[in-house]
């Protein structure tokens, strides 16, 4: 185990030296969870790499609460002995390893900051009313999911079972039968914040680490029936899917594109020196066919908007802490991030590999990947974020 | 440091033999945070009672994890070594110990189990329409809250800034000016329960340790602009106070009383063997005065009715979970749980120390203290959640 290797990866691939993310693996045949960036398709023990034991932990959060100037300082370094010979110690096939969830998550929070996705939902649930409700383009609306139930990409989802409306007005039990996806993107926070102190919109970069891609399975019919008046709470609760790997903002760079626009503008909190979203491409497949194709770049509210519109009231942030867009979808019908819009509320089925389907069916597989654009001219890859339905129990 | 002494500690106090609620505690003049019960005026380390490491830790969690028969026969022996001489080194005044969240706390859910409280709010916000929503009476309405922001009692609250509706429809910025408090009682996870697996209803003593006094400070014109369609979020998510002394479930056994009724019956995953609730009288002080008296015997929702319907989904828990009851509120006006109710809405101030108050003040001071029935007709204390509001910053 003393021997070096060194790992080609092609300049145009999605995981090659310009993206790096980061995620926790156990080598084939046991061992400890620990830290590792991916390089091409190998996993690469940033623990050996480095001789750094930050990374001999199961979780990212230690390196995530060492701030911005270790993280540029670890990805110039890394970036460094990758160009060269490593350990062969420290090099494992993607294919072979054990990922697990990337980060310990103090809390999870959702918004829905596609204008599309709101525009949608608003038609469908209350088709003789203004589709965006009078808050909408005041505030990124957003609430708390549970975070004990974000898993890593791969877990099956058991359908859950719960209470739903029936025409008599008295609900019936049973497994969910609007079962949907909401392909999101997802922000970790690196450094926390102290209670009482919000988080200036431009302080964005001093404290969210990456991004993830997020899956917030979400079940339609035990939502519609709970919601009225404290919001989902059982339709999501049951599981969120995370992409296994975090990709650096550093890694973003060349995506940062200015928001679509704004209109009224914002209170003062939420006006941002210089506003970016980004332009990241999402790809939805369903049991291995292409349905939806989402563009970030249309998001209405930005990442540093949701921060500061999360923490203005003083509420505290932690290493960890997963906030997440709500659904991406873009104005075109292809574009749009759950089953729900894409069979608009289940009355226009579509056709996934030949069957016609509206919500999802026990061993249904759904898959949400993304790229971005990378330094001269290439894409990088976000990985994914997987997950198939078991039968309810 | 090798003397014994006994902390003698009359029949008829609140916190006597038959009480003895766990909190986390650090010793007057530095030393780390450990586990301790409150035996009168006094704090006894059970690292050093009982020669186990289990309670040199700064939170609960661990011996939550451990189960019910652990939770029983240590109680027994604490108990059996409390009737006699225990080393110096275990007592520590309680005025002089450092107190902290006994609780790491996973995910904080958030429930609305008072029909008096429910049926209060909805004829404030709705005074055309039926005062309860139609699934009230069908499944226990909740939601998650932050868990990031549970504070120990004592912990001053900063008043949240937010947006609020103005009567142009544009909405406004600024510090909270109906800032409220919700008196709840919490209820501590001790052993979790896997995805995919719902906790039926009857197993709630295999699951829930103890209870809590909880205080949800909340923002009502924050909330009323933020909250459709997805709920309350920085209208609650600044501050939620907890009492640092959790209250074992084996101390509330003369507590138990039937629930007051349900109609309709609720859905079989909601009936139980034998449902009960808990007689507990709570009392609110607002700047020393006594404004409130709230009855949880009046709760709609039972303890396990809420844990099986938070995980009939198949959402998993862990050691630390919190979910709350929501506001304590009877039929009676001296029994309103929050201001909200209390000054209805705000049109009717109410007497406090010879001023007319609706909503919080800057340096107004909240305590929520409550007693419950123990053995041979004396009464235990659950202690108290404090706090007082800081300005704006």
């Amino acid at each position: 185990m003393t021997g070096t290797l060194r790992i080609e990866v092609a300049g145009d691939a999605l995981f090659g030296l310009d993206n790096l993310p980061y995620g926790v693996f156990a080598p084939e045949g046991g061992g400890e969870f620990r830290v590792g960036v991916r390089f091409g398709d190998s996993v690469v023990d940033l623990a050996v790499l480095l001789d750094d034991s930050t990374f001999a932990r199961p979780t990212l959060n230690a390196f995530l609460a060492q701030g911005p100037a270790r993280w540029r300082e670890v990805r110039d370094r890394v970036r460094e002995r990758l160009g060269g010979d490593i350990p062969t110690a420290a090099a494992h096939a993607v294919d072979a390893v054990r990922l697990r969830l990337p980060v310990a998550i103090g809390d999870y929070v959702d918004f829905y900051a596609s204008i599309d996705h709101a525009t949608n939902l608003g038609r469908l649930l209350r088709p003789d009313g203004e589709p965006l409700l009078p808050n909408w383009r005041h505030l990124p609306v957003g609430y708390h999911g549970r975070a004990g139930t974000v898993v890593v990409s791969g877990t099956e989802i058991v359908r859950p079972r719960g209470q739903r409306r029936t025409p008599s007005g008295t609900p019936e039990f049973g497994p969910s039968q609007r079962l949907d996806i909401e392909a999101e993107l997802g922000f970790v926070v690196g450094v926390g914040s102290e209670l009482g102190r919000p988080i200036p919109v431009d302080d964005f970069a001093a404290h969210v680490f990456g991004v993830a891609l997020v899956n917030d399975w979400s079940a339609r019919d035990i939502q519609g029936w709970e919601y009225q008046p404290l919001g989902p709470f059982l339709g999501k609760s049951f599981a969120t899917s995370m992409s296994a790997w975090v990709t650096p903002l550093a890694a973003l760079e060349q995506a940062r594109v200015p928001l679509p626009g704004q209109e009224p503008e914002p209170l003062p909190y939420l006006r941002e020196r210089e506003s970016w979203g980004l332009d990241l491409d999402l790809a939805v497949h369903w049991n291995g066919e292409l349905v939806a194709s989402p563009p970030y770049r249309r998001m209405y509210w930005s990442p540093a908007q949701m921060l500061a519109h999360m923490t203005v009231n003083g509420a505290s942030t932690q290493p960890g802490d997963l906030y997440a867009s709500g659904t991406i979808s873009g104005p075109e019908r292809e574009q749009r991030g759950s089953f729900m819009e894409l069979s608009w509320g289940g009355s226009e089925p579509i056709d996934v590999g030949g069957t016609k389907r509206t919500f999802l069916e026990d061993g249904d597989e759904v898959a949400i990947s993304a790229t971005a654009p990378g330094p001269g001219g290439g894409r990088i890859g976000l990985g994914e974020v997987r997950g198939r339905i078991l039968p309810a129990r």
